[in-house]
């Protein structure tokens, strides 16, 4: 292990090496033969792996390893709710497995700083505060979220650079800088008493990034030497062949855009985490002396970060408030704004809806988006896009130009990671089923036997071995929905509630009932929302009324009294009645009071 | 004109070039100088024509041609519902300024069957019955749709062929073949007093289509060279550079999936109308000896029609019932279904969501969806996608094979249409704004002057004439939307309560007061759907329960019996309360009684 106590990157590792002699030489070398004996008489443990969040969903990331009673998280994301998830706001991991072996956690590590990889963090640390390991950035984002919740100051933030390593329990965790839509971003190697896993996070190979270095393949190309037992790498984009472009790309780009769009004012929206994108037009804008200003909170947030910690270099006097918009000519302005996926409340939206209170798009305008869509948000761009067309804003948007390169590995760069990190087992994780399917076959092509795979669910448990990968019974885990304050109080039920009030509307049904008798004393009224418009359906809606009143006096007759079964008797007939007349089924809701 | 007269395709036209004397020789030819002075002293009427549909979206289309006092129209579509059109079935055009003119209106034509150009029909003839023409495909499809709503028999459908002429009023419809993805497309050029109309429909270029012939491009240059006042083209792929291949393509594709999957069963979704595509996975079955099933309800309706009319040709025995799939083995079927958009209850979706009452997906099926995901289907599609590779299913989608090709002109074959037709003025039709921008631009890079372009919207009205065109104020126009079996009966306003009930959930508030002083008699009882589920809530709602018991009481004491004032305070204090406690906003819906 001589060339390996030699990388004085890896502060921490020489003591956790000296404690585990010999643990990481499975691959022939020169000192294998003289530990032969003493490895067969230390027979390694196995790691147990859960994933809690990020396989089948783009999102919500959350693995979590266990092995000698120590467990680690390695991120904690959250996700946007899918269509169906009505008034859900985001949708964050079940915790319930965490909380269960709370005694055992020793810590949460961290990749980078999207929201997919952090944003779960406030609600886990609300429940159990564990210490946080990150590179600055990333702890930086991290900070000003736990802020938000008023977490801050009891949170145990360590800052963590790419080359080091943090020990937690019996597992060490080395950080491995790579290339990403976030600078800062860092991807695993964590050795354990069973061996080393290697966790990428969210990567790309660019070999020419725009600022910082490279990926560090030396790192993947060491780690992989010594021996690695399982390799969890992202699967985003395995079904693009290929290479992602650099985002160098992205400057020559903009430099023609910005040429092209002299006599305009130029609106670019893209990413707020992408620091290096917006540090591209920020230099573009001083070249052609244009001022800045950012519109968009998460935009503001972001460069405020980036800044401070000097990721993001402005020069002096070209930041302008957005309030200062007016006073200066048009075409010596670049505004920098989020909402480059259409979301209804972003800057560019409100602008495109003639909506903003600061910003009033026109024909002169040049609007960039530097950005593709997230699948599912195609629609709301394309129509973004039409509103700005609408108002005879020039947009450039798709693949007209080259303003935008994915952050995520296409498959030729996945084949170099798999084949450095020359893994005895693959689990591929980030993506959904296509994409891990897709992710196995190009370790399959590589050589690797399928039996080696896992393809997982979130929940799914393995135990890995050095000589055997094997599934265990699922932990608990899933979506937790967080509707305003409300963090799980949303289940299935009340989707299903709103979902059918949203489709169909309601009626309501409200009488008064004798207490003595059951005779109505008061309505039976009937209220209805979401149905149709009630002045044009008097007529029904009073059919509705003379059914439920012939129900209510007929129970009274007979001696009905018991609200269960006189409530689901108007239920059937109003709803037999409304299909009859309209072919629709809103939701009946008889409500009684006894007077 | 002695070319013209001498083409007896067109056959009413002869009749009428007669009655129009050199109406159509603005270009320059032998006999312009002869007939100039005649020219100059018969001023030629103008046409208006109105987009109630097409513009500004996909789907719903619809225009209207007025001259000299008749009219006619071109296509009466339907489009699917936005996802915040919540709970409407289908979107149709609003027949208000028909029904204004319905004296004057002399028959719709029809360019093909497909659902956003005759599924509005049903609904207009229900008001106004005019005649119908069309080709005998579109008829047929027509005809099914008219039964469906018990319309058939008061109908009056005319069969015309392409290279026929119709005459309304004054003006004549002559049909021209063209290539689309649903046999039997035609294009109009339509002889009006003011001038030739050219509307492309919906078309692309097939040189070598699959079947029938290849677009009549000579029909065009014959209209070109005779004179086009203006052409109304469609734009669909007007963003897409070059060419759309030819449909021949998709059966060599076809056949080397068929060899790939020669130990599976073989599922391919397709759209229904795509008549072609499933003849030729038909051929290909019976080229495998494999045995074809229908699945879906349109799937199987429309291959009924067009094997009837003699589009589709089954080989004998090659046909069987979805019910006999179990009696052979697997490899010898192929089973064709509708679903290619991941529609939720479409029989592709049932069968990846184990949901199918006939067909079990898993490890023996090869399923190739054959059609590219419609913008705003990318999600649901790719659900279904992952559905079926979760199931084991093995899965071609996207652009792994070439086995999908588009129906629409991409801009190389734009180009050539405008080029042929030579118009004076153009207006792009059929797309979002987008597409009828980058159509706009097409036309300007060929030489046409901005000025003679008009990009409209929905009830865009303009007058053109050989000297001007010109934008008239807009016509009564928009969406209606069909619930169930209501038509218009859905607006803004039952829309906003569906959408705000969806979202946030509701609260009721029910209450019986003393007639004589106002005070509370029984209740307030709270009753609450799609809010928070109500075990885990008890607590808030019982807040609400005393907050407007307060305010009753409040209101009785001094003598407030305004319902108005004393349900505005309830809802004002206990939105105020919900808001504080959850950050949401759920409908409240206070109903007071009388005792």
């Amino acid at each position: 292990m001589s060339t390996n106590s030699k990388n004085r990157n890896y502060k921490l590792k020489q003591t956790w090496y000296s404690k585990n002699n010999g643990r990481n030489q499975k691959k022939g070398n020169g000192t294998k033969s003289k530990n032969n004996s003493a490895k067969k008489q230390i027979k390694k443990p196995s790691v147990k792996v859960s994933f809690l969040g990020g396989l089948n969903e783009i999102g919500k990331n959350i693995t979590l390893l266990e092995c000698e009673g120590d467990m680690l998280i390695i991120d904690c994301g959250m996700a946007f709710p899918d269509g169906d998830m009505l008034g859900v706001d985001l949708v964050i991991p079940d915790f319930t497995y965490l909380e269960q072996n709370a005694d055992k956690l020793r810590g949460i590590v961290l990749t980078h700083g999207h929201e997919d990889h952090i944003g779960g963090l406030p609600f886990l640390l609300s429940r159990i505060n564990l210490p946080i390991y990150g590179t600055p950035l990333t702890l930086g984002l991290v900070g000003n979220k736990l802020r938000e919740h008023s977490l801050f100051n009891k949170a145990m933030l360590n800052e963590v650079h790419a080359g080091e390593t943090v020990k937690l329990g019996c597992m060490s965790v080395r950080f491995i800088h790579v290339n990403h839509s976030i600078p800062d971003a860092v991807a695993f190697a964590i050795d354990t008493p069973a061996g080393t896993l290697v966790h990428t996070g969210d990567f790309k190979i660019d070999c020419t990034p725009f600022s910082g270095e490279m990926i560090d393949l030396s790192a993947f190309a060491r780690v992989g030497d010594e021996g690695v037992l399982a390799l969890l790498a992202e699967s985003t984009n395995a079904s693009r062949p290929g290479y992602t472009p650099t985002e160098m790309l992205i400057s020559d780009s903009l430099d023609s855009l910005f040429k092209k769009a002299e006599d305009y004012r130029i609106i670019i929206a893209t990413f707020a985490s992408n620091v290096n994108r917006v540090q591209q037009i920020i230099n573009c804008a001083e070249k052609y002396g244009r001022k800045v200003a950012f519109s968009g909170r998460s935009m503001v947030n972001y460069m405020d970060v980036a800044q401070k910690l000097g990721y993001l270099t402005v020069p002096k006097n070209i930041l302008i408030d957005i309030d200062m918009l007016g006073k200066y000519p048009s075409n010596q302005i670049v505004l920098i704004t989020t909402g480059s996926q259409g979301e209804p409340m972003s800057a560019l939206s409100r602008m495109a809806y003639s909506d903003h209170r600061k910003v009033m798009v026109g024909e002169g305008d040049f609007i960039i988006i530097s950005a593709n869509p997230i699948p599912g948000n195609e629609k709301t761009v394309g129509n973004v896009v039409d509103e700005l067309l609408k108002r005879g804003c020039k947009v450039i948007y798709e693949s007209m130009y080259e303003v935008h390169v994915s952050g995520h590995a296409c498959q030729e760069e996945l084949k170099i990671i798999h084949r450095l990190t020359k893994p005895k087992y693959f689990v591929p994780v980030h993506g959904e089923q296509k994409h891990l399917r897709k992710h196995a076959e190009l370790a399959q092509f590589l050589g690797m036997d399928r039996k080696n795979i896992f393809i997982g669910d979130v929940g799914s448990t393995i135990e890995i071995h050095e000589d055997y990968m094997k599934e265990l019974p699922p932990v608990p885990a899933g979506k937790v929905f967080v509707d305003g304050l409300g963090v799980g109080d949303v289940g299935s039920i009340v989707l299903r509630d709103r979902k059918h009030l949203g489709q169909d509307g309601l009626i309501i049904i409200v009488a008064s009932l004798d207490v003595y008798d059951g005779h109505v004393i008061s309505g039976p009224d009937v209220v209805s929302r979401g149905f149709v418009y009630v002045r044009e359906s008097e007529v029904l809606l009073d059919e509705v009324r003379k059914t439920a009143l012939a129900i209510l006096e007929d129970c009274a007759d007979n001696n009905i009294h018991e609200w269960g079964i006189i409530k689901n008797r108007i239920k059937d007939d109003v709803s037999k009645l409304i299909a009859q007349r309209t072919r629709r089924a809103p939701m009946i809701l008889p409500i009684l009071q006894e007077v």
